[in-house]
């Protein structure tokens, strides 16, 4: 049995399929994460929800949602001005 | 000065522009809503994240997040097969 590790594990969500960050999730729960934090940016909160939803339910761990934050990040643009773009932050825990 | 309406308003994200989306929800908070859900499936999973970041932030109501739901329905695609799509309800509360 895997010693339980009780930092935040994180897992950044890009524009690879679903499967590729579902599978991240999975790894650092069975390596003995308990919680695991999914975070996206602008597009890819859509994604960042479906890989939430897909290691919640389809699959034999006892994980749910412990918390869901949305937040306002300001960038640059590559001519300098700035862009607003919308975050979400999802922890997933398991729950035994 | 309007009178208190305690149903619940909800708004629902589809593909038309994010302000279209926030307007519908200052109407719904002035017109006496305490709160006001943004309900959205899909890719417009993004979107409803930008309305609730841009009602909460740049204007000049008290409003923030109360509760953030995510989960999954499943529908029929049109050749009969079922789809999995993922939905987040957003609730906004005004805070005074």
């Amino acid at each position: 049995m895997s010693e339980k590790k009780t930092e935040e594990a994180a897992v950044y969500i890009g524009n690879k399929p679903v499967m590729n960050y579902v599978l991240a999730c999975l790894t650092l729960l069975h390596g003995g994460h308990e919680k695991v934090s999914i975070k996206a940016r602008g597009k890819a909160i859509s994604r960042a929800v479906d890989v939430a939803e897909i290691v919640r339910k389809r699959f034999d761990l006892a994980v749910d949602v412990e918390n869901i934050k949305i937040d306002t990040e300001e960038l640059t643009a590559s001519d300098g001005s700035p862009v607003k773009v919308s975050t979400i932050e999802i922890v997933l825990k398991k729950t035994k």
